[in-house]
């Protein structure tokens, strides 16, 4: 049951080299040791990362060029972001229950302050 | 490197069942007997989706009442929008691609068409 397509993306942004994988992409292309060099870890493990972003299908690597540089394939991206915004109501709505509280908080003090 | 918090809200929601229940929470609190009557799954099973979804975060458990209530908070939720927000333009652009594309297609297609 977690083989969907949605649960996937989830999965392989569900870890911080990942992401700056990808926030390296965004930038444009890059070959495998260049995605490597930021992070203190091996070339397989860096790999393993980018196997997992491949068969998520965020990241395509080129077969054309010799280094096989990997670029970024946001279209998954989408999916998340459409998945997320179903539930954009309800943490605007606590941010409002928030900015409430702060609202009457400040409200008492100013009371307070008066008194004195 | 995978106790981040951005980390822990796409793991939770790398789970169909998980998302299901977040979705029924979204249309009001409900307890863990409720949560578990539309899947095929026990009562633990579902309980360990729950512990993971109030790991993230993402739902609440009130001592209150017997029943135990769940309700969702979604504030987590930004987060994982945020993140995602910084990649629109590279799926919106992709999809500007695709639409060239289909355009380039019918133009061939009409002029095909217009040669018969």
């Amino acid at each position: 049951m977690t083989g969907d397509k949605l649960s996937q993306t989830f999965a392989a942004l569900a870890d911080p080299t990942r992401r700056a994988i990808l926030a390296r992409l965004a930038s444009g292309a890059a070959s495998v040791t260049e995605l490597a060099q930021p992070f203190d870890m091996s070339l397989p493990a860096i790999s393993k990362h980018l196997k997992v972003l491949e068969n998520a299908g965020l990241i395509v690597r080129s077969r054309a060029a010799q280094w096989r540089p990997c670029r970024l394939e946001a279209q998954p991206l989408k999916g998340a972001a459409d998945w997320l915004e179903d539930y954009r109501m309800f943490w605007e709505q606590s941010l409002d229950r928030l900015e409430d509280y702060l609202e009457e908080l400040q409200g008492k003090g100013k009371r307070r302050a008066r008194k004195h």
